[in-house]
């Protein structure tokens, strides 16, 4: 696939487990049908965003949620990056991204690696790390990367500040697409998501942005377009794997 | 020094190797009384900037150039960054950057690791690696980095797509101030170069920026400010070090 169309779906998530699956689910349906091939779900897409949530709504995978997502990956016949879930496991709730191949195959499971806690006086506070766990794996592929998908969840104060920001940063650094896809805005919620749901090129154009509001970003990937930008800036070429190298440990 | 004003030099290099010291010096001088207590020129200060010009322009360190530097930041007693010249070694030339202590003291020298090859058909032809040979080592300090230096030369491809963006990104991701020296802009030149000298905040924010003319650009670098934004979001607690490493390689 030399191009295919990508969709985030900006999901306003509510604190109905069920009428957010129900509603992720037909928007899937509504994105497959326009052409979508791969889709992508905000982080925390079944649950409101907050360290309360996250054990009342937690479940086992596979549970009810990657139940649905498999079933309608399938269904459409779409690759389907399920944003993610509060996961429990053996007394540990983890923040975990599940991914699923157009045969409803379970791919892979990310849990987050970085939690998130943050403290600007007068502004916000939050600490993923009062109730989640981080995982101790990567998930990682053989082949050089060519496009990030990031399900997030930024706020009214880093997302203004930082949100376009590293992603266009991460698509230059890397010569990749870089996707972002975040719950809509709710001005009620305790935590308040600053949508803006992102495609950015790898020479790091914005691509397509939503706003704040409920809705689908689609973007046409063309690697055609990602293979000259490598030959236009050939940093790989340039990179000096004799004198440093980023190593994986075992935890 | 929890505070202190930096200078960045964008000079209007010419062909004139001795008229570029002379007004380097006197812009030196000029942000010295104005307070700065550490400059930077630009990448390829001394020269302009093209793999024409390298050999004909290129000193050993020390040299007349490096000699120059030291005796200005000893009268003006500042720590000076002293851009990059062509240096040549061993039958090799290098883009190198040579520092200075407010003594006059050659601090450190850093060969430029990572040489700069583009070609964007009907844009920008230009590759570093036709005459300079990289450096080989890296020029690193115990403490964790609070501030980043680059004398650059961006150009007017990627200086609009790609200048503001990485500074902003290493800024963000590290959480340190970053400066970028570029020289003034000369569109008679055969490389034009992007100027726009800039200063960028922890948090990300553009604190002061050339347009691309000849002028100094200053800033005051509060580290306190530094210090609360690593405690706002406290990426290195999170940092998974038992995860993962980069490692310096001997070459």
């Amino acid at each position: 696939m030399a191009t295919f169309r990508l969709a985030l779906i900006q999901l306003r998530v509510s604190p109905i487990k069920s009428d957010n699956l129900t509603r992720a689910c037909g928007l899937i349906r509504e994105a497959a049908r326009k052409g979508a091939k791969l889709i992508s779900l905000p982080e925390c897409f079944n649950c409101p965003y907050g360290t309360d949530y996250f054990p009342a709504y937690a479940e086992q995978i596979p549970g009810e949620s990657t139940h649905k997502l498999s079933e309608v990956a399938k269904e459409c016949g779409i690759y389907l990056v399920g944003g993610s879930i509060p996961e429990k496991d053996a007394g540990k709730l983890y923040n975990t991204c599940a991914v699923f191949g157009p045969d409803g195959r379970l791919l892979v499971t990310h849990r987050k690696i970085h939690l998130f806690d943050i403290n600007v006086p007068g502004k916000i506070t939050f600490q993923e790390s009062q109730t989640l766990s981080p995982g101790d794996s990567f998930s990682t592929f053989d082949t050089r990367c060519k496009l990030l998908v990031y399900p997030g969840a930024f706020n009214l104060t880093t997302g203004p500040a930082h949100w376009e920001l590293l992603q266009r940063g991460r698509a230059v650094d890397n010569q990749v697409y870089v996707a972002t896809a975040s719950q809509a805005r709710d001005e009620k919620a305790s935590y308040v998501a600053w949508g803006h749901s992102t495609v950015v090129s790898p020479w790091g154009e914005v691509l397509a942005k939503a706003d704040a509001e409920e809705m689908i970003v689609y973007a046409d990937i063309d690697l055609k377009k990602l293979t000259e930008v490598r030959q236009q800036i050939p940093i790989y070429s340039q990179k000096r794997s004799d004198l440093y190298a980023v190593e994986a440990k075992q935890p």
